[in-house]
């Protein structure tokens, strides 16, 4: 699980890129920036501060920014009670982001692994994103993404965002129990 | 209908808002940026610059620019074929925005109305917008918007758009032949 200092710095942390990005948020946002370690305390390699700005059962708005070479590991939205999987578009504000969804792998790619972690990420179609190039996912793909050296803000627009449903690749991936431990700090 | 001149130097113009907000587009964004003048041939009115990111059968992120006092004339998203009318969020990235949507008139609003166009805007509740605040319009209600004097961006996430079935308090309104007749250029 994150420490305290860890999720208070990552935080603040988040809101630098913010600023470097020229995106304004409120008081109450800058309170809300959500960090999520995905329960595997590697931050700094998986990981991801997330901002909902809206998220009714219609649709969802947020901005997600990633440390240089942070990781949001291998994961699809599925069909929930019926309801069609969540479908997302990824707009790229700041940075580079190296985007892998399933399709024919691509033959060279961007992206640094963690070692070891290899068996985690198993689709390889490589979409890099500048500032002002975004994507489109169909609902139930399996996808993941890593910030270049810069890091990265990635806007994304959606359906209904139901992270407690989403399925993950690494089975020790706990995406929810921890972020409520340490939004209670 | 607008000029051909008038509708380049209004998409250079916006290309100078999103430069000032820190929002980067594509090349092809560049050259797909919407004016509407509404069909009633007063842009520097009653008019919006617009570009969509993503439009699909679920939802729809867009970009909305203001120049100064511009308005978005009094509309509302109805129901169509028996599906909920569309839901929108508007996010103030830059300038400022009073919005006017249906509801306890508020006393003092700070909007400059044209002369003459007073019957044309019948919602009065007034929520003022600066960068970093959104507010959520539930479907099919009346709602109205102008910015101050700097002008403004908006980010609006909502379902999916479909222009051609709004409703418009002034009966002169054509939203979408005349905005056909402009891209033609």
């Amino acid at each position: 699980m994150l420490s305290k200092s860890e999720f208070i710095s990552s935080r603040e942390r988040a809101l630098i890129y913010f600023a470097k990005a020229g995106i304004v948020l409120s008081d109450s946002e800058k309170e809300n920036i959500e960090v999520a370690d995905f329960g595997l305390g590697k931050l700094n390699e998986i990981g991801l501060e997330i901002l909902v700005y809206v998220n009714t059962e219609r649709c969802c708005a947020k901005e997600l920014v990633l440390f240089p070479y942070q990781i949001c590991p291998e994961h699809k939205h599925p069909e929930i009670n019926g309801r069609e999987g969540k479908e997302e578009t990824f707009r790229c504000r700041f940075g580079k982001v190296f985007l892998y969804i399933d399709g024919e792998p691509s033959k060279n790619i961007s992206c640094k692994l963690p070692k070891g972690q290899e068996n985690n990420f198993t689709v390889k179609k490589e979409i890099i994103l500048n500032p002002g190039d975004q994507y489109t996912l169909n609902p139930g793909i399996l996808h993941w993404f890593q910030a270049g050296e810069e890091g990265a803000i990635i806007s994304e627009f959606s359906t209904k965002s139901s992270d407690e449903f989403d399925y993950f690749t690494d089975p020790k991936i706990r995406r929810i129990p921890e972020i409520e431990d340490v939004n209670n700090f």
